[in-house]
């Protein structure tokens, strides 16, 4: 019997580029508003209102996940769900994903159709289309590669923040790195193991929080927490020429995470300064905000917490203690090239 | 001493991510007109007029490229061309590329250095700004995946090719197959080895073409021709649900291609058909546009031929021969899992 693409057994190098292409655009989100061509042609074409947001981050196999703690849906839906992080953290709203796939020729398609049905899922969930892509065969680790374009009539950059502003968060901090120990240490009994794991494994962008805090024009500078929180709001100062007052004691810490990281030998606040990877939303925001933040947290869903303060350049940037003492603020977290693979 | 990201044989594991992307972003153009927000946040945000074209294609060492057939510039230079060769297909203007990189950690910066240099100089050449784009280390090998942004009133598509029209290519075939066979085999000395040669290495992508034809009301459909001129057509009578008579008489083969087939005891035709990376433009046009071709070829400095014509579906696909016999047209090509790496 010839192989077939209707096997899942079947290797892609067996299915070949063109039926491979055929097999996985029939498994996501291919059209929508907006999508006046989508895949199929030399380039996508699609309507935008306002400004064009555009982004990309990769997803490599051993570097950003491992089959064998991810499984395939989860490394899909974590692909798209980095990408609409950063429109998120623009105050964008998502439209139109391009997916670019490095395919090891061994690699089973079964694998592949749980990638896309992961990403085909929080791809509908956001209303965004897969408008193009390639496939290529590679002779290293599996990659997708994925833009995701987005549109914003205000948009949040990096570069707004003002002495006196609060420094705010969403959610809770640490989860992933906690989530990532867990999931590598399987025998460690923890209450909440499968919420942490979940959070490294589907992370939850925080799309409609993002776009109704750019509406506020008491909001001044907005990043996502993907390389943790210290270095993100660290990105944030050096973007606005500004200082900050980091409050250690006001992180709002994931449930079962201290526990975790006691457990893993690791103190809390190393994860909850660099862990990374919990996508929330950091921000700054005049006292204006404070009014307002019960609002915004009802309609998302999300908790905010005021964790600090942005202060004059020339007043440095400090992280401190509820005893009252205080040291430099460091960028510890994620470097893709200095760290080990992971950072738990 | 410590490393420093000033001597160029470090490697891109001793400089560190972000020491890494500020060096990159300096050798590219990052700011031009419509860049509301370049590289640096947690998206670009830019204005395009017209409706938003969007394609990606990936460059993969050992599958697209090899380091010993193509210095840096070349490589950078090929990873852009590809993807502005697919908005030139489209008829339209490229303006915005996110560039993502995979890195294996041994790689030294001076070799990135070379391939920025490369994407650089076409950038500049077509108004192309670098807004965006990330870097990751990688155990597999080097990868360089480019998203370009473009934008047009009207678009050209494959599909709108009727019984009828002409079938037209700009340049000429089997130029990057030959080019690719002579750089493997140096040993051999063929007149014309130098151009064929930079056309692998630097294919020129027809954009000012592109623009031209998406203006004339006379042409029906166009695509490039980057998997081979039998399969490209074959995508635009798929497309376009028509038959179509291809002339192989008339295919305008490069200079010295055919020469070079023969050295390699390959016939020119396979070159001339499934030879693909030619980056060349095939499209269709009603018979108006004969009396505008010779303008279009003055304006852009590339000859346009007609090497067929479209027929009723019904009527088939053909390679038509000088003799007058004629064989089904069959899909001869690049396919990314089933054929070895390269196509010559």
């Amino acid at each position: 019997m010839p192989p077939s693409s209707g096997r899942p057994e079947v290797t892609v190098a067996e299915v070949g580029e063109f039926a491979l292409i055929e097999r996985l655009r029939r498994l996501v989100p291919v059209t929508g508003p907006g999508v006046v061509i989508g895949i199929g042609d030399d380039a996508a074409v699609v309507q935008v209102s306002g400004q064009v947001l555009a982004t990309c981050d990769v997803q490599v196999e051993g570097v950003h996940f491992t089959r064998d703690l991810s499984m395939p849906p989860d490394i899909g839906w974590r692909a798209l769900a980095v990408n609409l992080s950063d429109i998120a953290a623009m105050g964008g709203t998502p439209r139109y994903a391009l997916v670019s796939l490095l395919l090891p020729p061994e690699i089973r398609v079964d694998v592949l159709d749980g990638v896309y049905t992961g990403l085909a899922e929080i791809a509908s969930s956001h209303g965004v289309t897969v408008v193009g892509g390639n496939v290529s065969r590679t002779s290293g680790p599996l990659v997708i590669d994925v833009t995701l374009l987005g549109e914003a009539r205000r948009v949040l950059t990096r570069a707004g923040a003002r002495p006196g502003n609060g420094v705010w968060i969403s959610g809770s901090v640490g989860k992933a790195a906690a989530g990532l120990f867990l999931l590598r240490h399987h025998e460690m009994r923890a209450p909440d193991a499968d919420t942490l794991a979940a959070a490294y494994r589907r992370p939850v962008p925080r799309v409609a929080m993002g776009q109704a805090l750019a509406r506020m024009r008491t909001v001044t500078a907005m990043i996502d927490t993907s390389d943790g929180t210290a270095r993100d709001l660290l990105h944030i100062t050096d973007a606005s020429g500004v200082g900050v007052r980091l409050d250690l004691d006001r992180l709002p810490l994931a449930p079962g995470m201290a526990a975790a990281a006691r457990a893993a030998g690791r103190d809390p606040t190393a994860w909850a300064l660099g862990g990374g990877e919990d996508y929330e939303l950091l921000f700054t925001a005049d006292q204006g905000f404070e009014t307002s933040a019960a609002a915004v947290e009802r309609a998302a869903g999300v908790p905010l917490t005021r964790i600090g303060e942005i202060l004059r350049s020339e007043d440095g940037r400090w992280l401190a203690r509820g005893d009252g003492s205080r040291t430099p603020l460091v960028p510890t977290g994620w470097d893709h090239f200095r760290d080990a693979a992971g950072q738990g």
